[in-house]
């Protein structure tokens, strides 16, 4: 594909980066913006870049956040002594959107997978045991997807927190095993926060 | 869905403004990005915006340009006595991506369509009036989608040109009648262009 303009073949190039965002899509979505006002084009740009520049990650649960506290662990309504242990943002999110959880998280930035070269250190396992010791948590609620990783990753956190008085469950298991966690609808999701189980019945 | 952050919230608003893109699409753009280098972030947004802001409308053909007269009307390889008229950008890169045209372009930005309330004024058409007065062209080829407001376009310019010695033409009927010319394939579209046909056979 030949531009006649390099100012939009770089644009075109740019959102070609993008996840599932091919060279054709790229050109619909650059001649969508050409003809959009010069400033809203720009507030565009800005945002984006402005949202990369400024935005934190939670001190505590390690969630994205717009201060050093994400608003989620600001919030006094919210139960600090119940974590949801989850792999990713979009986890949260997902949990969130269900509106049957009450408690605060904790990010862990992925699960332990040894095929991909991804061990406990490169995850946000230590903060969370110090976290769970520190706050003294009554309750760790791990949803992670229901794979090998995430058992894996269970297993892992329970044998370095077995000495500390913190009830382990596990979201139920609604999902099929081999799901992906952030593709199951809120139905689904809801009702296996609901149906939570001590993890000894899961993981063992 | 609730975003734990508004940096994260008017990143995805941003996204999901685009044709095509939902709330959950949008969020995993903004996540991919979130992962990615700051200042890689600062320069997608900076592209973007540079692009809406800097891009020109070629003075000669209306074609998206780095300048005032676009890089297809300023290479001399190209015959300037023969004219492609598109609907539109897309439609000059669909054209260009065949490699099997040599002359120059003229975009109308639209074509006649009573019913979304687009009329001759709106489009580029007196300009290509006068270009073609002035430059003595000798042949239009029309490289319109094949339908109603196709066809009116080809017939009302036609008239406007009829005291002008320039001979009209358009791509070959090899993309089915109602087809959009930007989704043909590009041997469909090559093949039409060779089998360009006066326009008397084709818009009685
Ligand atoms: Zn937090
Ligand atoms: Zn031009």
């Amino acid at each position: 594909m030949q531009l006649p303009s390099s100012l939009l073949e770089n644009a075109v190039a740019q959102f070609a980066k993008l996840p599932g965002v091919g060279k054709k899509t790229a050109l619909r979505l650059v001649l969508h913006l050409l003809k959009q006002d010069v400033d809203d084009v720009q507030h565009f740009g800005e945002t984006i870049a402005r949202m990369r520049r400024d935005i934190k990650f939670c001190q505590r649960c390690c969630n994205v956040s717009d201060g050093d506290i994400c608003s989620i662990c600001a919030n006094s309504q919210r139960n600090p002594r119940l974590i949801c242990v989850v792999e990713n943002i979009r986890d949260v999110i997902a949990v969130e959107t269900t509106q049957q959880y009450n408690g605060t998280y904790h990010v862990l930035g992925g699960v332990i997978s040894p095929l991909d070269g991804i061990g406990p250190d490169q995850l946000n396992i230590e903060s969370l045991v110090q976290r769970i010791a520190r706050e003294e948590t009554e309750e760790l609620l791990f949803a992670l997807s229901p794979n090998i990783q995430g058992d894996t990753t269970i297993y892992y956190i329970q044998k370095k927190i077995a000495h500390l008085p913190c009830r382990i469950t596990t979201i139920a298991r609604g999902i099929a095993f081999g799901g992906e966690l952030e593709y199951a609808d809120e139905m689904t999701l809801a009702r296996s926060i609901a149906n939570r189980l001590p993890v000894q019945q899961y993981v063992k």
